[in-house]
């Protein structure tokens, strides 16, 4: 269900970055939007207006801005980040400028709600109202994320909050717009919305997971990458506030005064010390939590069993049991 | 009628900037629309509201999304302008850094749209159009000034063009939205958005030629700011256009290989060009035309001449006839 959507949605992206003007302002956003991806978020919209008999021309555009949005969001965060590569490929700014990509991110969260509008005038209120009150939070997060990154005492709950604002908010918004455009009463798109947040949730803590403890033939980044750079991740964190003693000294060595400089080394013996303070088991267990508390807040939507194939079948992909 | 106006607007800005979080991502925001200016943006929603007897509470949040979504350009635009100062203060991102500027700049058109939903549901479809496709024209003008700036071919059209989609279509979509907000008809509401287009063209015209013509008491800004920055202005443009053989030559000489390096000699010099050019009488023409198109506009809006006393205090403001 989900790769038929998922290539529905293509075509529809296709035709949209088609009908976009052939100037400077737009070349980056036909640029990054042509680079792929899961498509997650807005086959979540889709999904979820069918799961209500929505109108599918009215839940494309939807799926339209959600994606949109997103991709706005990566490519302004790629700046903050200098990061110079994005899906295997150069970002926005590495391949133009800082400003090509400050600007046309710009254009591209216009252009989100510029689908926001054209999803028509019966439930603008509510679409925008949640759109808003999400991309605002994605704002926070990122913000939380910069702040946390000059910052050596951050706290589980703080990173929690940070992938909730982050991450998780935008794919419990794709599932809430879906249901709302399709006429869904409003428990039910919250409770759905709730759905997408924890799932996100889980899948970012499980992400987190299989940095350190992934399988590299399957783990679509390099295995290790998170604990090269020092990124503070749910694991590391957990590590420095679990350690005590040489294993905290030792921990602290490492990822605040660069105590091992060899990336094989470091990543070794940061996954033995993960291992040793089973910080392994504890992720698995969170992550797990949350991909059930997912599946309670899904059960609560008035839909029957059948109804919510899809929606089971999005978490057994989020939660890497994709058949 | 403006000033009462734009006191009333200081102090609903200040509890909406109250009303944010203390948070790192707000500071940038509370800075930015903190440092003043002369909020003609908003003071027009309010007006063209007040002239169609709308809801004043519902006004002055259009007027809101309008001024917070001008400054969040404002603080895109000083990061690709690399801009140091805006109204005699830091910018933002020299006050902090880019990543702020970006990241709050983001914030603030989030903001924007968020004060747009605020307006009610009434005429939320079709305001929110009106401010899309402005928006966007923001955008699509700021890209075309960057790209001028790598242009020595840059013609007069283009050039109007230019500051149309910049500067000129948001005071038409200010004066538009209080319309639409009022409920005006289409038809008036689309004549005060050419009225404010027109006027905001015939001011910008006006701008360029204050900085090589105007009284340096009386011009907020250093005269001659442009000449010595070699920015492509009406008159620059024009006088490169116009001038032949020796004087042709000159002017190329001053602005692509920097002939002259003394700035008061080099005002002095280019202003005397422009004026044995006739630019000054031309730019003053081309202003006023502008300026008395943007009357004529008025004049189809169906309301008495008296409800139009304060467009026309406005645009007697922007012509600098300021009672």
């Amino acid at each position: 269900m989900i790769d038929a959507i998922r290539k529905e949605f293509e075509s529809s992206l296709e035709a949209y970055c088609d009908s976009l003007p052939n100037t400077p302002l737009y070349h980056p956003v036909k640029y990054i939007l042509s680079l792929g991806g899961k498509r997650i978020r807005p086959i979540l919209v889709v999904l979820s207006s069918r799961a209500f008999q929505g109108d599918d021309k009215v839940a494309f555009h939807g799926a339209l801005a959600i994606e949109i949005f997103h991709n706005f969001s990566l490519v302004h965060d790629d700046i903050m980040d200098e990061a110079p590569l994005r899906r295997g490929n150069q970002t926005v700014h590495s391949k133009w400028n800082d400003n090509a990509a400050i600007l046309s991110g710009d254009a591209m969260l216009i252009e989100a709600y510029k689908q926001i509008a054209l999803t028509g005038k019966n439930c603008l209120a509510d679409v925008l109202e949640v759109f808003n009150a999400t991309s605002i939070e994605v704002c926070e997060g990122q913000q939380l994320d910069m702040d946390f990154e000059a910052s050596n005492s951050v706290t589980v709950d703080q990173y929690l909050e940070m992938i909730r604002l982050k991450t998780a908010v935008l794919i419990g918004c794709a599932l809430e717009i879906g249901a709302i455009l399709a006429g869904a009463d409003d428990a039910d798109a919250r409770s759905l919305y709730e759905f997408g947040k924890l799932a996100g949730l889980g899948f970012q803590l499980q992400d987190d997971y299989l940095d350190a403890f992934g399988d590299p033939e399957r783990f679509g980044k390099q295995v290790g990458g998170d604990i090269i750079s020092n990124k503070k991740t749910f694991l590391s964190i957990r590590a420095l506030e679990k350690s005590t003693g040489k294993t905290a000294d030792e921990l602290h060595g490492i990822f605040y005064q660069n105590a091992i400089t060899d990336p094989v080394e470091k990543v070794n013996r940061v996954v033995s010390i993960y291992r040793d303070l089973k910080i392994d088991i504890e992720t698995r267990e969170k992550s797990n939590y949350y991909f059930e508390s997912a599946r309670k807040s899904l059960s609560c939507v008035s839909l029957t069993h059948q109804q919510k194939t899809g929606f089971r079948e999005l978490l057994a992909f989020l939660e890497g049991r994709k058949t």
